[in-house]
C-alpha cells in the first residue's frame, strides 16, 4: 500500500471508528484500505450484490483493525447495529449501471434510494454525531449545458439511475437541515484505479477497456469525441477524507479529476502506458443513446477551496498503477 | 354537475376507457366526475391511505359507466390488470404531506416512488399506447431563486417529498424516451375546490382554512406575506384533460392558477366570500422552516400555448363554490 506525506486527509484517523458502507467495492475498498493505513477502526458491510463491484480480493491483505460484515442495507434491521458508535459513516452503498437501472428500476430505487433512507433513519436515532460522507455522481447532471460544470448547474438525470442518486443525496443534505447529522454529498465524476469493476462495463467504461487490454483482445470506444476528466482513485479517497470534516456538514461538492482528455485520447493514453493493445471506434449503440451524456468535466473549485485538496495523479501515472494492479491479479477480476 | 362548453379538453372522451389513479382524492374525484359527464369508461383506482386525500363521498353520484377498485399501487401484482386497454392513465396516485414525508420518509418513497414504477412498468407491458398524465408538484423547485417560475427553473426540494416527486415525473419522462411511452408532466400549483381534504393541512393549508370557517373557529394564516396563484380543481381538471393529447408526449408544464396573492390577501379574500369568520397571523412555525419555500407563482406560458389552456375560475367564484360545496357536506369531510 503507498503512502503519502502527513495533511489534512490523514491527520487525527488512528484508533478513530468509522463505518464503510459498500466497503468491499471499487472506491469503498480504495477507502478502507487507506483508513486501515491511517491507523482507523473500520467497520465494512456490504451485500456482495451480483453485478456489483464488490469483490472479495478487494481488502486481501487488511489489517486485524478491518472487520467485515456481509449484510444489506435494503433490510431496515441491519443498519442501527452498524453505525451505532461510530464516528464516521462513509456511505458508497450504490448500484451503479445507468443500463440495469433503466432494465430494473425497482432493484435501483431499493438500493440508491431505499437503503439509503435506512442508514441515515439509523443514523439520526443511534450515531446523531457522526460526520457522513456520500458518494453522488456527475450522472445527476444529465447532458451538460455549459462546461466545466460546476454545482449550481440545473440537475436533469437522463436515467433512473440519476434520479435515484439525486433523491439520495437530497436525503443526506436534508437530514443535515431538519436533523442536523453532520452530512456532506461529493458528486464524483468517473473514477478509475485498482479494484475497480474490469468484467464489464457496468460500473465504468474504463473497467471494460482495462480487460481488454490486458487480455489481448480490442476494445471498443463508443463516439470517442467525449471529453471526461478521469479521477484516479487514490485521489478520490484524498477527497472523501477531507469531506468528513464536519466543517463542510450540509454542502454539496462536485469533484473531478486530471485534465479533460477525449475518449480517444483516453484510449490511445492506456495503450501507450500498457505498451500494447487495440481499440476499435463504433458509433454510440443506438439503443443507449438516451444515456449518453456527452462532454463532461466538472468546476471542482468550491471543493479545493473549502478542503485544499487537488489531485495529484496524472492520467499517465494513475493507468500505469491501474494496470500494475491488475497484471498481477488479473485471473481474479477478469 | 357543473357543464362548460366543448372545447379541447371535452372533446373526444365519449366511450373511452380511462384508468384514473388516485381517483378517490381531491383533484382524482373531480376529474372522474368530469370525465363520467363527458361519457368515458372509467376505472378508479385508489388505496384509501389513511391521511390521504380520499373519500368515499368524493364520488358519490357518479353513473354506472365508473368503476371503483380498492387497491394500492405499491403491491406490483395490482397494477397489469388495471392498465391491460386502457386508452389514457391518469396517474394521481400519491402522498402529500410534506411533513410526512419528513416523519415518514420510507412511506413516502413507496407510494412516490415504488408504486409509480410499478404503474409504469405494468403500462410499458400493458398499455404500451395509453396516454400517460402524472400530475408532478411545484415544490421540486423548492424556494424560487426567480418569480415567476418556468419549468427551466432548478430542481431544488426542500422535502423528501419533492424528492419523490422529482424522480416520479422522471420516471414518466424517461419512460418516454426509451420506452417510447406517451408520457406528459404537468407541475401544478397549490389547488383547491370541493373535495379536497379539510379535516387538517396534509393536503394543503387551505383545506384547514376553510373548515376553520364553517366550524367557526379562526384559523392560523403562517407568515402572511408569502405570495400563491391558487389554481381550482375545475381548471387543474381542465389541464389534465388537455395534457392527455400525445401530442404533449414527454413535455413537462407547469400549471398555474389565479394571479398571484399573498396568503393574507387570500384569507382576507376567503372572509369576505364566506361572510363570516376570523383568522391570526402567527410566525411560520420553527419546527417546519425548513420547508417554507417563501413566494411562489407559475409561469405556466408553455402550458398554455402549448394547450389553449386558460384557468376560468376567479378567485371569489372558485372560493364561494368550494364553499357551497362543503357547507352541504360538512360533517362529512371536518
Amino acid at each position: 500500500m503507498e503512502t503519502r506525506p502527513a495533511d489534512a486527509a490523514t491527520r487525527n484517523w488512528a484508533g478513530r471508528s468509522v463505518l464503510v458502507a459498500g466497503g468491499m467495492g471499487f472506491i469503498g475498498s480504495n477507502l478502507v484500505r487507506r483508513l486501515d493505513a491511517l491507523g482507523a477502526q473500520v467497520l465494512v458491510v456490504d451485500a456482495l450484490l451480483p453485478g456489483g463491484g464488490a469483490h472479495p480480493r478487494n481488502l486481501e491483505g487488511a489489517s486485524s483493525r478491518v472487520r467485515i460484515m456481509e449484510a444489506d442495507l435494503r433490510d431496515a434491521s441491519v443498519a442501527p447495529g452498524l453505525v451505532d458508535g461510530r464516528a464516521v459513516v462513509f456511505n458508497l452503498f450504490a448500484q451503479t449501471s445507468h443500463v440495469a437501472s433503466i432494465t430494473d428500476p425497482l432493484e435501483d430505487l431499493s438500493i440508491n434510494a431505499q437503503a439509503q433512507l435506512n442508514l441515515l433513519e439509523a443514523c439520526r436515532r443511534h450515531a446523531p454525531r457522526a460526520s457522513i460522507v456520500y458518494t453522488g455522481t456527475r450522472q445527476v447532471y444529465g447532458v451538460p449545458r455549459a462546461l466545466p460544470v460546476d454545482e449550481s448547474h440545473p440537475v436533469d438525470p437522463v436515467d433512473v439511475n440519476g434520479f435515484h442518486k439525486f433523491a439520495a443525496e437530497g436525503y443526506h443534505l436534508l437530514y443535515h437541515r431538519v436533523h442536523g447529522l453532520a452530512t456532506c454529498v461529493l458528486r464524483l465524476t468517473n473514477t478509475y484505479g485498482p479494484r475497480m469493476r474490469i468484467r464489464d462495463a457496468r460500473q465504468t467504461f474504463v473497467g471494460a477497456w482495462i480487460r481488454g487490454v490486458l487480455a489481448g483482445e480490442a476494445f471498443e470506444v463508443w463516439g470517442g469525441a467525449q471529453l471526461r476528466d478521469l479521477a484516479y482513485v487514490d485521489d478520490v479517497v484524498d477527497a472523501l477524507l477531507r469531506a468528513a470534516d464536519p466543517a463542510h456538514a450540509g454542502r454539496v461538492f462536485n469533484v473531478g479529476g486530471s485534465p479533460p482528455v477525449t475518449l480517444r485520447e483516453l484510449a490511445d493514453t492506456l495503450l501507450r502506458v500498457a505498451g500494447r493493445g487495440a481499440y476499435r471506434v463504433v458509433d454510440y449503440p443506438a439503443s443507449r443513446r438516451t444515456i449518453d451524456i456527452g462532454h463532461y468535466h466538472a468546476d471542482d473549485r468550491r471543493f479545493r477551496e473549502a478542503t485544499g485538496w487537488a489531485p495529484r495523479a496524472g492520467l499517465d501515472e494513475g493507468l500505469a498503477r491501474t494496470l500494475d494492479y491488475f497484471r498481477e491479479h488479473f485471473e481474479h477480476y477478469a
